[in-house]
């Protein structure tokens, strides 16, 4: 099979690199910290055997993905003859820029470089390079070897057949690509996350709600419906004859809410000390990173569960 | 076991009994349209079978939840020996003032009154009745008994009694309830729901995604964290040191976008074409209805699914 190259191999990095060698593709990691490859690959091998217990997979076993994956202490070595780039490295500008001038000179013209930034648009880390047609961000929702959302940015010189080719490599590994026609801040879902979480915040400072009344009614109530169709699809089933329909019966509801969504709460202000006071409350600070484990178990065992309901009933 | 009345046997009314009544309640159901009740209980009986073969009855047979049901043709009958009041009636004001001035009658003066109203405040169909005091909105994401989180929203004039004693009705049925603490349009659910929309029909406008790309952003990617955890758990887990570090991490992001905002895209104009457009590319109309019982099966197969992992690894 073709060759992927992961730049920088942290937490990103290899979350790609799962993604990539389940889907049957040879993955070489590369780390400006040399050390980080082998550490990767120590913790995919462990990975990979919860993905098979959940049968997450695609039937095969971990020794058969493991030896698709290779630490390269050489940059050059990573990138020879690989199809595509997925860099990962930390979001500070200048660090993109040099990095990038060294990959565009380094890898074949026409394999694509792509960012898996989530803060930084793609014109502002390639505009110098001289084959900047093949560079765009591929962001993901980590992991996205669970979570199979990807936006495809393109900057403004970014060439049809590097956005098409990444398209397809997304499909083949698995993930749902969002094919966006231009670069926006926050894309997509940061975007709509953002717009979530601001009324959020009013809700909280305007003393209506608690930090987790917002959660319960997201956890028990609109998210279920949206994970499995979305919002649009949600409203489309919501009113007898569809979206239109939908549309007629509330816009005017959310027309009048929106006039009082104008003002931005002070996320920094004394609303944080609220949400942080009940957040604790809930969850001691020493019990963080116990609760992201049981977090990556559940979002394995939704996987999974999505995965087996799509079989049965139709995506 | 207690009994609870409902008034108003249509699609919300008929989900309202089947959590009462899954819950051990005596569940009374009238209806202007007198067939109404009957075909109620009808209905009910089918969705009982599906409930117990995903085990989302409580350990009971659908044999033993079913006689709890009771259809009734005259109101003051059905309100005799209530506790609770569960008022499901069309959205139209002055129908409800109508029907709350014959509930206040005909219902014992400290029986709660709860409409399942999701656009209107409850201070504007009870503030001309003598027991007002007992009255308040307790409004479900549909079907409550598949998705547990109810809003329980205060007039002015509610007493704390008959907040409380919906409260721990609610927990008794198995829902989870958000209790706000005063009244505000689109109470907290659909405030938040306004919000994401209000970005992804900016986003369709501004040509940066499609309805299909917005449903793969949520459904793919932010949903498969919010469906366990919420917004706000999703950004304490999401920093190393919880919320106060993501916020410090983020804020400017987010407040940059907000400024990016606060233009509203007229959901009604040529956007709602494309919406409409990709949403019968993808499902025409006449698939409607299928889809419709395509998302019922799923939202209880998620159900079932969320309660299993709440038992095997916590909430």
């Amino acid at each position: 099979m073709p060759k992927i190259a992961i730049v920088g191999s942290g937490f990103i990095g290899r979350g790609w690199a799962i993604s990539y060698a389940r889907a049957g593709y040879d993955v070489s990691l590369w780390d400006r910290e040399t050390s980080a490859p082998e550490a990767a690959i120590g913790y995919i091998a462990e990975v990979l055997g919860d993905l098979a217990a959940n049968d997450l997979l695609n039937g095969q076993t971990p020794d058969e993905v493991l030896p698709r994956l290779s630490a390269e202490g050489d940059l050059a070595a990573a990138l020879d003859g690989a199809v595509h780039v997925q860099e990962n490295v930390p979001e500070i500008l200048e660090v993109k820029r040099d990095l990038y001038t060294r990959l565009d000179d380094l890898a074949a013209p026409t394999t694509v470089l792509a960012s898996s930034t989530s803060a930084l648009l793609p014109s502002r880390f390639t505009d110098h390079l001289k084959h900047r047609e093949r560079c765009l961000v591929a962001h993901p929702i980590n992991p996205p070897y669970l979570i199979k959302a990807v936006e495809v940015v393109p900057a403004p010189w970014t060439s049809a057949a590097a956005m098409e080719q990444t398209r397809l490599l997304m499909l083949e590994a698995g993930q749902s690509p969002i094919m966006m026609t231009k670069e926006i801040d926050g894309f997509i879902m940061n975007r709509m996350q953002g717009a979530l979480l601001e009324e959020a915040f009013r809700l909280v400072a305007g003393g209506y709600a608690s930090a987790e009344d917002v959660d319960i009614g997201i956890r028990e109530g609109l998210a279920a419906r949206w994970a499995f169709m979305g919002p649009f699809e949600t409203i489309d089933l919501n009113a007898p004859s569809g979206v239109r329909d939908y549309v007629g019966r509330y816009d005017g509801m959310f027309a009048n809410m929106f006039e009082q969504m104008k003002t931005r709460a002070d996320w920094s202000g004394e609303v944080l000390d609220r949400i942080e006071e009940d957040r604790r409350q809930r969850l001691p600070a020493d019990k963080l990173e116990e609760r992201q484990k049981w977090r990556d178990r559940r979002l394995m065992a939704l996987a999974a569960h999505k995965r087996s309901e799509e079989e049965k009933t139709g995506k």
